[in-house]
């Protein structure tokens, strides 16, 4: 292994994500209560004699997370992990009013700012939570996040092969005019799928509408009139622009891996130092 | 067995119970996509040689459900099963506009218009799904279902042993305030928990109340006013009494096992004409 490479790591719902920088390779594993000790065994016996490896993690626990406004991204924190492994965790973000918190979500910042530093306007970042993030004058302002995918997967309506984009349509204009009532419309929509009027790719459509309507109308400060770049992996992803299209929205979309890890990227330079 | 002997059972979610009624006993099993082979395990082996027992059933596969608006509650429809069982199943109720359908809660309705048959006013009914049920004049007028319960319990927020009132009751006035922030409160209730701010019963609390809440204000023209009477047996019922009484609604309870077996016993009798 090059002396000059370097690793990322991303913690999440129990898993570890490890990419071995420049070579590009990325491995998952499940790492339960103890990432260290995953970690460990995943690197240490890639490590030729007497060589130290960096490492950037992200959703590393027992870290500060910084409060909002600040100068993106946060600076990563030194961990003691292992004296082989020059562990830098990165920071989540935290919001006082609404209160509220972001981890998975820091390396997509900072890699949309390391790729076009003079940004300024939101980033929509579909995923379980989504969250929304306005970026401007070179500091992170504010952010909400959103459970919307996770009460997605957890009706079973997410939509997988077929997508019913009237449905979707209909549901997402449904829940932004009339919001309180999204308990209900779901319900309605599982109606139809018991009662054989809607098939189940028109069910599911309409649900995933119904949610991601019901979350635009909360985050209407965050599009309307906005730059909106979207950059998320999770399946919703696309019907984030469908729905902000629908509403006149034309958000750019940037690759989500590849901003992710130059969000690790960005990091690690200081680590050097 | 006595030849009076008969059986209500309930379907729900792959699982069977049924009661030996008079005799007051139940047993749930498991069934998976075949009820009827379940019964017939379960019954047949009590059957004394040239016995036929009735069977009130609620939640059957295969029966039309009633539209309303219709008089209460609709009669039990027979099933062909097993000579020795004289099966009936109670159908569920459908409404076209907004498009819903109830199934479980149909004894419900039966049975406490079986012991209050000049009942008018909203029957609040907590459960998977919870549902308001509006009763005028002797006929089921309206019914509006809820995913509450059920996405609550997939949020891992359905308070258990410990109920943070406070919390609880914030929770509903902010949902009901501002209905449409819905999936960003429950983030920021989540976040407060991470952030160690708040205590898991506080944060769960918190999440019931928001959902409890947003129900509360989709379903505002069926406590608005009216006389509601809740039955309910979910872990979520008295959370809905605590947030009704918070509106100004003293809601009148009914016990549920009672009035779902009044409902099955009304059924009943038309079986044996």
């Amino acid at each position: 292994m090059d002396q000059a490479d370097w690793a990322a790591v991303e913690l999440a719902a129990g898993e570890l994500r490890l990419w071995l920088m420049e070579g590009g390779e990325s491995v998952t594993a499940s790492c339960g209560d103890d990432p260290g000790q995953t970690l460990r065994a995943l690197l240490l016996p890639m490590l030729e004699g007497g060589q130290v490896m960096d490492v950037v993690a992200c959703g590393w626990p027992g870290v500060e997370p910084v409060r909002v406004p600040c100068p993106p991204p946060p600076p990563a924190v030194p961990m003691d992990l292992d004296p082989r492994i020059r562990l830098h965790a990165l920071p989540g973000l935290v919001q006082d009013r609404p209160l509220d918190l972001l981890a998975r979500a820091v390396p997509l910042i900072g890699g949309h700012l390391a790729v076009v530093p003079d940004f300024d306007g939101v980033l929509c970042l579909p995923g379980q939570p989504s969250a929304w993030v306005q970026i401007s004058a070179g500091e992170i302002v504010s952010f909400r996040s959103f459970l919307t995918a996770e009460i997605l997967s957890a009706l079973d309506a997410a939509p997988r092969a077929a997508f019913d984009k009237a449905a979707f349509t209909e549901g997402v204009a449904q829940a932004m005019s009339r919001p309180a009532s999204l308990a209900a419309d779901l319900s309605s929509a599982r109606a139809g799928l018991a009662l054989g009027r809607t098939d189940r790719a028109a069910a599911g459509s309409r649900m995933a509408g119904l949610m991601i309507g019901v979350e635009l109308a909360a985050a209407r400060p965050w599009w309307l009139g906005q730059n909106v770049v979207i950059i998320g992996d999770c399946p919703l992803t696309e019907l984030y622009v469908e729905a902000l299209a629908a509403q006149g929205v034309i958000a750019a979309k940037a690759d989500p891996e590849q901003t992710r890890l130059a969000g690790m990227r960005a990091a690690r330079p200081r680590l050097s130092l």
